[in-house]
Formats: C-alpha cells, sequence, structure tokens
C-alpha cells in the first residue's frame, strides 16, 4: 500500500443514528433481583423493534456467562462487572444501538462511573422500584430462598446491600404498575427527549 | 406487576439481519503492528456504509483504553484482551452488526478461542501479511523504533512473537496491494457467503 495516503475512515454515531432513524442510548434498569428490570428491558426493546428501532439488551445471561465469566459477586467483583459492562454498552451506542442494560448494579458509585462515561444525557437510569418483600416473593429462580438457607454469599438485599438511587431518569414501581404502563413510561421518555421518534 | 405473565420476550439475531437486509459475522483482522489491519477495516467498513449495512470497528483505540484499560501486554494479559474483545464482537454480532476487528492477535490459541466462541462460519480471520521490514519502515507511529531501543517492552515481531495464521479465510498480502484490491478480496467474499447482497 506504497502511496495510497493511510486514514482511518471513518463512520461515526451520527451517521449510524442517521441511518437507523433514531439516535442511541444507554437504558439503564437497576433494581433488586426480581424488580423486573430484564423483564421490562426486553418489553421495551421488543416494542421499539415494532418500530424498527436498533436495540441490544445487555443483562446477566449473556454478560455473566461471557464477558465477566471471570468475576463473582464481591464489591470489587461487581464494579468490575459494571465497568465492563459501561464499556460494552458504549461502544455500542457509538455503533447506534439503543442498549437496554439490566444488572442489579447496587452501587452508587458504580452506576455514577458508567453514567460519567457516556456524553451526557446518554445514560438514562431506570430504577425499578420493587420491596424486598415482593422480590423475595416472586423469587422466579429460587436465589433468595437459598440466600436466607446461607447457600449463597453477597445476595443483593440479603446479605449484600443495595444503594437506592436518589436522582434516576426514571422511576418505576414494579409493585404496583402491569407491563404495559412501565414500556409506556419508557417509551414517552425517549420521545421527549428526541431519541425515537415513532409515528 | 402481578398477574402479567413474566417473559422475555426476545428479538433475536434473525430478526435484526432481517431489519439491516444483511447477516452478521466477525471479521478477525491479525497481523503486526503496521500491517494495514485498521486501515482496512474501516475502509471496509466505509464501503459497507455505503452500502447500508450496519457495522463497527473495534480497534486498539477504543478497547485499549475502555474496556481493557486495566491489562497490559504479557501473554496472559494478551489473551484476557482477546477473550474480552471475542465476547464483545459476539454480542454485536447478536446485535445484527457486522463487526470488524483490528488486533494484533499474535497468539494462534487466542484466535482459536475467538473462533470457537462463535457459530460455525460466523468468524472470518483476516491475515493481514506484511514482512516485518515493511512494518518496521512504515512504523506509523514509532514504536518499533522504541521497541528497538528496549523502551517497550513485548512488542510482537520484535521482543514478543507472532503466530502466523495457516488457515485463515482471507490472507492479503498488504506488502503488495493497494488499498482498494483488500477491499475488494473481503467485500466480494462476504458477498460469495451470503452475509451481504451489494447491489
Amino acid at each position: 500500500m506504497g502511496n495510497v495516503i493511510w486514514h482511518n475512515a471513518t463512520v461515526k454515531r451520527q451517521h449510524r443514528n442517521q441511518q437507523n432513524g433514531h439516535n442511541s442510548a444507554v437504558l439503564w434498569f437497576t433494581g433488586l433481583s426480581g424488580s423486573g428490570k430484564s423483564t421490562i428491558a426486553h418489553a421495551v426493546e421488543e416494542q421499539l423493534y415494532q418500530h424498527e428501532c436498533r436495540t441490544f439488551v445487555l443483562d446477566g445471561d449473556n454478560v455473566r456467562h461471557g464477558l465477566s465469566s471471570d468475576l463473582g459477586f464481591s464489591e470489587l467483583d461487581r464494579k468490575e462487572n459494571i465497568r465492563r459492562i459501561g464499556e460494552t454498552a458504549k461502544r455500542m451506542m457509538e455503533a447506534g444501538i439503543l442498549v437496554l442494560t439490566a444488572f442489579i448494579s447496587p452501587y452508587k458509585k458504580d452506576r455514577e462511573m458508567v453514567r460519567n462515561l457516556l456524553p451526557l444525557g446518554d445514560f438514562i437510569e431506570i430504577y425499578c422500584k420493587a420491596t424486598l418483600e415482593t422480590c423475595e416473593a416472586r423469587d422466579v429462580k429460587g436465589l433468595y430462598k437459598k440466600a436466607r438457607a446461607g447457600e449463597i454469599q453477597n445476595y443483593t438485599g440479603i446479605n449484600s446491600p443495595y444503594e437506592i438511587p436518589i436522582k434516576s431518569e426514571i422511576e418505576i414501581d414494579t409493585d404496583k404498575l402491569n407491563l404495559e404502563e412501565p414500556c409506556e413510561i419508557v417509551i414517552k421518555i425517549l420521545s421527549e427527549r428526541n431519541i425515537v421518534n415513532l409515528k
């Protein structure tokens, strides 16, 4: 390639957003296990897909067995897990995707780390609010029971803390709402912020 | 959300590929520093973008300062770096993106690890072949000079090995070719494999 001028041709985020007809962002769902993060994230994704949006859900299923398979649930490992998720979400956002992440992410400083990693306004924190009692009653995966029995260490809400978000962009009371309502709330805010323009 | 059936609605890779009008894959560029990996990857991306494809380039610029900022260049750290890139590329591929990665990735077993992480046929290894002399003469970043002076340890080709791929899907002799030709070669193979269908 002797005489060719070497350059990094660059397809940038703005080009991808134009191509897709919507902006990209990171929708960061946080809350206790069983608070509905992943369910709501997938339901929002499905609605956005119906409107031709480019989306992706990062959650425990595809991160804890993959990118973070070497990490446990100590405070340090949780921090590193969230850091990697934040970096991956950032790249996917640059690729034009509306990224929905569904992780307990119990520590305020870790969530703020990701917020600060992204351009202002691109991090939308969605707090899925549910009482421990509700989450424990749901116990979809049977893990609360095991944590209560002492079989699981560092289980958020039982023997590991959850720091409630103070100034989330969106707060969803999943004790009270049906699945349709949280979806409407999230998509309404995406519209108001001109991230998506759904007809 | 008491009575609503909880489910993970799933927008899958095949839906995204239909939406985008092309399949997704991982194009894994490997070769010495200065062999043209990043330049060719960005040039291929630009052409694919002109054809309305969804693409993203992962390279040192956006990974070594982000996802892998805690890693160095020892054999172990390189392995972990490639593992994380592989996992991230896999997720982006699931999101419907044609992912182009541009990393030296000097060890055969690390490249094979990523190949085995992906469904058969989705990993396309592209060996950017150039002699050390050529790469060192280019020395775009001035790093070969520093490595020769002993200022950089573990520099591939100087004091760290590069294991030449034996059975890459694509081999590009960047000593001899102009920038246009490697792009044509890569896009031709994407077409032949029905990953993209460019008019």
